[in-house]
């Protein structure tokens, strides 16, 4: 049968979740923990492919095995394998045909921003730390234009291969709590650094570099080169993703 | 002139504040920059010898020194020397005798647990993960109890050295949000260990494995092994110190 995990990971120790020679992934390392307790080989298909350093609270991949082992109990056995960074939450029985790429309908990813002259250094591995204070005002104002469906070819990592640059965002709230901001951004699947660049240019739009009023112009320009930089992984985590 | 800097720190990688033979601690770190900062050997005076993985947002240390830096710009160039999981947020003057630990009116630590079936791996380093459901409005009967002066012997881990285990707690504040437990406890100091029984007790009253009721007889018998187990350091942060 076919079985859909809940995965979550701290991202900073690993190259990302793609499997890949010569270095450690989270996928090859979920594969090699599966591997050991099913005693044969196992190889995953994830949903999202997160980059290095990047973490995830709602990452999902499915398994193909026979096994008598209660699904409410798999995720304790799996973890028994796996090193502390990563942990399966839960384990549910999905169709042979599902994918957990194609068939999902919508993916939510967070980003953090720690926003105080001085970092917390707890938060280094987990924030994006911004010195200058930020204008959470202007930056909703900006998320606004970025909702709906848009060509994000100017919010999208060159050498990305997808074939068509139109997402749609349905949602992009942006919130702080004390020294942290946060985007919380849900879409029915985001490009190559899309939520990267989207939390790098609103960053931009925070400290005045430039104007809620100019996203609509970088996104109908289709140029990475207007957009703003990209920020930094450690601050992203894949949230959830919905079927 | 005596300075009193702010310090944070993510503890996980050093073996404590306190300097010691052997092991890194976070005062030799911080020494080692102030005097390669002054170009000259710098000792500091710690407010709070906090143990090994315990964090800080607001520990406090002082140092004696002629500079012609100005303070505001002190931490920048002390934080240059730093290495990232340490950084001074505060530098001010104080008077020639001032004493970062006698001088102390009141401190606040703070206690993180992760309250759910699966460990959030990016909480790791940062919180004490405890599977079992706790019972928040019993931890909370359980917390008026420890408010106020009392011989704290009970909580208290072998091998202190302090004169006496007396101290005053004047608020002791247990609050959610999601799978997050927050402990905010509020003293005129703290003997050896005790923020982290007085942690390990709550939470075994959150299992009900003990009652509210108990606590003024664990208190009273000034017996250590009346007390909870000791939490783990990592879901501890030293929050600030008022004087």
């Amino acid at each position: 049968m076919r079985i859909l995990l809940t995965v979550a990971y701290d991202g900073t120790k690993y190259f990302g979740w793609q499997r890949q020679n010569d270095f450690v992934s989270i996928q090859e390392t979920l594969e090699i923990a599966l591997s050991k307790l099913f005693n044969k080989k196992i190889l995953v298909i994830g949903a999202s492919r997160t980059d290095t350093g990047v973490h995830a609270m709602g990452q999902r991949a499915v398994l193909d095995i026979e096994t008598t082992i209660p699904l409410t109990n798999l995720p304790y056995a799996i973890n028994n394998y796996l090193p502390k960074d990563i942990r399966v939450h839960k384990a549910m029985e999905v169709q042979e045909n599902f994918h957990p790429q194609y068939d999902a309908k919508n993916k939510t990813y967070r980003y953090k921003i720690y926003n105080a002259p001085f970092q917390n250094p707890v938060l280094n591995s987990y924030t994006w730390h911004v010195p200058k204070k930020l204008d959470i005002e202007k930056m909703r104002e900006a998320s606004k234009h970025i909702l709906g469906e848009h060509n994000f070819s100017a919010f999208c990592a060159s050498g990305a291969t997808s074939k068509t640059r139109v997402r749609t965002v349905y949602n992009l709230e942006i919130y702080k709590e004390d020294e942290m901001i946060f985007f919380d951004i849900n879409g029915n699947g985001f490009l190559y650094n899309m939520v990267r660049i989207i939390a790098g240019t609103l960053v931009y739009v925070g400290i005045h570099k430039i104007s809620p009023s100019d996203i609509p112009k970088i996104i109908s320009s289709e140029e990475r080169g207007k957009a703003g930089k990209t920020a930094p992984p450690e601050g992203l985590t894949l949230m959830c993703i919905n079927y």
